[in-house]
């Protein structure tokens, strides 16, 4: 129907005739000349049509914004005083032969160049993809993800499907369940991730795996969280960890150039999980961020605020400083949202100096807790953390996570606000996670990774042993503060398995019943294998330049898990659910 | 872990040492020395321990059928008598420096060279996939995908995922349900296709689309269908349907060429649907078969048989003919078993006439019916299918339809039998559907490909006035037999798509809540579009030389809908089932 696209027309085909099909970006009328811009997804261009010729100018008076049009025209230079070196097609215009109309618009519900809110942006998906914005963003995603499926297909990958309609998976989160109609009572679960058959791929000889796989969480949706979402599943068999974060850090090393066209460092550094917490409290730090944690508990052990010394003599406690330089910057107010801030994030309080004249001692500070505080001390957490004139230190004291995770959280936000994140890719590599994680709700041990991350020691006695301290072979690729990767190496000894799955107080039976399969296949000549997963949601959003996942994916749920579009969920006739044995039960109102 | 895969390690490795990892294929004793042959996904490679080298012999001597090995070993020429032309590995062995035994292997539960039940292997996936056939497959399948996303790609394709959770659409089989935490009551389906969401990726200026998108359909499952598949989905903006098929005309030739190194015809036959149901009693022929039916209804119109000359005086009514050369080799029994055949195809019915000896008249014929006919009729009817010696004519009378579908049938089933399906690749388009079809048991006209699909008619009144005999912009490809793609050029005006709805009975309140989010897309300048689906699982089966797509998936479900090896689906607690505001109604045994 069209011998180019719009948005390639340009002063190398002046002088010929092209068939044209796009959407009516803009109509003016300029004297007795309507200028049409007509848009494709390679972007606008201008053209005429003329009163003297009806066949363009009679459709040409009816178009509106957003029409579907055709045209046909021959190419000619825009006169000096028009061109546009901006667009490609600036040099030229089209005079049209005629417009055909292919499809009227009832008036827009919002401008495409409007900023509306999301929720009307959702509800017209189809309007909000022809702005250029979500053009841009969307075949961002795709180059990632075409780029790599070739970088995986060229190094003998298998790109394998593995069951949407399959067993309840043991990630954590709650299953999305499918009633099934053949067996009464019985149901599907949606794939948290399909962890256990890309296991069993590598039992069955398939070597080298890959799936940009579907994966769904029937979660509370935080902001950034979406009910199915998509990630880069990977696994090989007889490798140790080194040669799978080699291997990935070499494929997204590759696709960020490829793609966005940034070198990215030639080596990743590498935190081991202790020391992310400690520096950065987190364990997917922002090294964008040159801010950092510092241990002051020797500094305070022995002074009299026991809001310090208390923590800072518990083996359990951690008292930690950050220092903000520019941080004097800060308004009382600011400060004060800042405590706000962190006792969201589980903090009691949250101290604070600030420097307004290192020279001046004790007259050059303002502070709510330095009058507990004694000189050495003062001395000494401040040669600690190196303060300086103009510098605020925020103080965390309290159990050691929770110290580190409101530091953590604080040390991002602070950075945010005052302009000290750098404008740069850094990535980084995060290694040995402990095995296990006490988790004080459900008062038992929980796998930081999953249940088949292997551990460090080979030998199931010495895990036994030291269960509590033991480290696993799991480990995160992070970049800019965002976990885009995670992965390890998995058990592949039955023995190993079932102690795992004891220590995590899954008994025998319940083993059986729910990883009875995984069992049996460890029995039968498992390989040493492991694999990694990466967010190809969070990186399209990344390369995007884009906050939000949901302006990287084409139909998006809402944070309540509906589609505006099409209105998904929605209720379905009794006959249906008869069908497949199962009846509503709606809560009863309170 | 290693240097080498086993299965390309050949004479130009030559006195190297190579660190080999796979299963022990075979384990055989011959003198003092343990032969190992050694397997990974690229084959074999013999490895040889020396009782006199600790290191390798000892765990050797503990090696079972199946056990996960690492072999470090220098390879050396076989001993020209020992020499295997049939593999790669065949003119060396790898004498062991060292055996390590990374896993072992319980006895297997079947042999992998051995023939068992499906059900056997579905339930030990993990070791089905091992056997070399199962690896030729599923990788078969994985450079087929691998081929049209490179293919696709290259093409300016934009690869875009669409919704998993989403609303019941439209397809006409039944939907899997899931029901919302959130919102109780309400549930999303999983989609039978992306096909709306494609639709709405087109308004949106997206251009052209695919997506190998994963398709469900609650179906009672026939030999060959599973409830979740696999099609290559693909819709283009601003095309006809020439446009669309000459595209993946050409795709589907280039893919098979890389693929399977088949150079399908330069030019795909095309055939409107009448005259396949004609020539072929199908919409989907196997052209590798040169039997065709042939209308005899002229020569039986004033015949006394009135089972002949009642159909061939009815305008809804044919009688049609099928000459099998090389018949007459058929047994009484067996014709007697195409009667029961036919009969389950929904004919009353076969008659048919064996020619022993053309020249002998009357003398030289068999057949249960050649006394109710004239001399005359059978003189046209012989004359009709150019009748020879050693022929038998099978005959059908009725209905247009039924007669068609099971003579069409009965043609696929004696072809096959008497071995007359050529070695061949034969590819066609199926052109010019009927744009309704009349469902006698719901007793209205229901659409034959999907309510998107355009009319040949642009005019809405056109399309009222001659709805029955209207003809549709739908197209199939067939090949050998199957389907294996169908798609059309969509309705993309708002009043045609009401129309259509209308014809089909779904009155305005239902197009609405149905389709109301379309209805209202098609009214913001919608584009011409159309596109095409194709199935990979059946592409796949076709090129792997296997009948069943099972053997190109790599966790399929049985029949019943069930995945033998997790034992999907299951019973769940009853507390997650509350939450989900569901509760299971068995079905009261009777």
């Amino acid at each position: 129907m069209r011998s180019h696209y719009c948005g390639l027309v340009d002063e190398t085909l002046i002088g010929q005739t092209v068939t044209l099909c796009g959407w009516a970006d803009t109509r003016r009328d300029h004297g007795k000349l309507i200028f049409i811009d007509l848009r494709d997804h390679e972007g606008i261009v201008q053209c005429v049509a003329e009163p003297e010729n009806e066949a363009a100018f009679k459709p040409a008076e009816g178009v509106r914004y957003e029409y579907c049009l055709r045209i046909v025209g021959k190419v000619q230079a825009r006169p000096a005083s028009q061109v546009n070196e901006n667009l490609r097609s600036g040099k030229i215009e089209v005079i049209a032969d005629s417009v055909e109309i292919l499809n009227a618009a009832a008036p827009l519900p919002f401008m495409l160049d409007d900023s509306v809110g999301e929720d009307t942006r959702l509800r017209y998906r189809y309007l909000d993809i022809r702005r250029p914005d979500m053009q841009r963003k969307l075949r961002m995603r795709t180059r990632l993800v075409s780029a790599l499926r070739h970088y995986l297909d060229d190094k003998g990958f298998q790109d394998i499907e593995t069951p949407i309609l399959t067993k309840a998976t043991p990630e954590g989160a709650r299953d999305y369940l499918v009633p099934s109609r053949v067996h009464p009572g019985e149901f599907f679960a949606l794939p948290q991730s399909p962890q256990l058959f890309k296991q069993l791929l590598m039992m069955a000889g398939m070597d080298r795996y890959y799936q940009i796989a579907r994966c769904f969480r029937d979660e509370d949706l935080r902001a950034d969280r979406q009910p199915e979402f998509t990630q880069l599943d990977m696994e090989f068999a007889f490798v140790g960890e080194r040669d799978v974060q080699d291997f990935v850090e070499g494929m997204i090393r590759s696709i960020f150039k490829q793609v966005v066209d940034v070198d990215l460092v030639a080596e990743f550094p590498r935190l081991t999980y202790a020391e992310a917490m400690r520096r950065y409290g987190s364990d997917k730090p922002d090294l964008r961020i040159e801010l950092e944690l510092v241990d002051v508990a020797d500094a305070v052990k022995s002074c009299d605020f026991k809001v310090f010394s208390g923590p800072a003599n518990d083996i359990g406690g951690r008292v930690a400083a950050l220092r903000v330089p520019s941080g004097a910057e800060l308004t009382r107010k600011q400060l004060d949202d800042y405590g706000v801030y962190v006792q969201k994030c589980g903090a009691k309080g949250l101290a604070w100096i600030r420097i307004d004249d290192l020279d001046k001692g004790r007259e050059g500070l303002t502070s709510p807790i330095v009058k507990f505080l004694g000189d050495d001390a003062i001395k000494a957490i401040f040669a600690a953390v190196g303060a300086q004139t103009g510098d605020v230190i925020f103080f965390g004291a309290g159990p050691y996570k929770t110290v580190s995770d409101f530091l953590g959280a604080l040390r991002l936000k602070v950075a945010r606000d005052l302009g000290l994140v750098a404008n740069a890719w850094r990535p980084l590599w995060i290694v040995d996670f402990p095995m296990f994680e006490y988790d004080f709700d459900a008062k038992r041990y929980v796998a930081l990774h999953h249940p088949f991350t292997a551990p460090k020691v080979d030998d199931v006695s010495d895990l036994r042993a030291n269960a509590a301290i033991s480290v696993s072979r799991g480990y995160d690729m992070v970049l800019n503060g965002n976990e885009i990767g995670g992965g390890s190496i998995r058990i592949h000894r039955p023995e190993m398995q079932s102690t795992v799955f004891e220590l995590l107080g899954i008994g025998a039976e319940e083993a059986e019943a729910k990883f009875g399969f995984l069992l049996d296949a460890l029995k039968y000549g498992a390989p040493p294998h492991g694999g990694i997963a990466f967010g190809i949601d969070r990186i399209a959003a990344l390369m995007a330049g884009t906050e939000s996942i949901r302006d990287v994916i084409a139909f998006p749920k809402t944070a309540s898990a509906q589609c505006l579009l099409t209105s998904a969920p929605s209720s379905v006739p009794e006959a249906q659910l008869q069908e497949l044995h199962v009846r509503v039960v709606k809560p009863v109102k309170s």
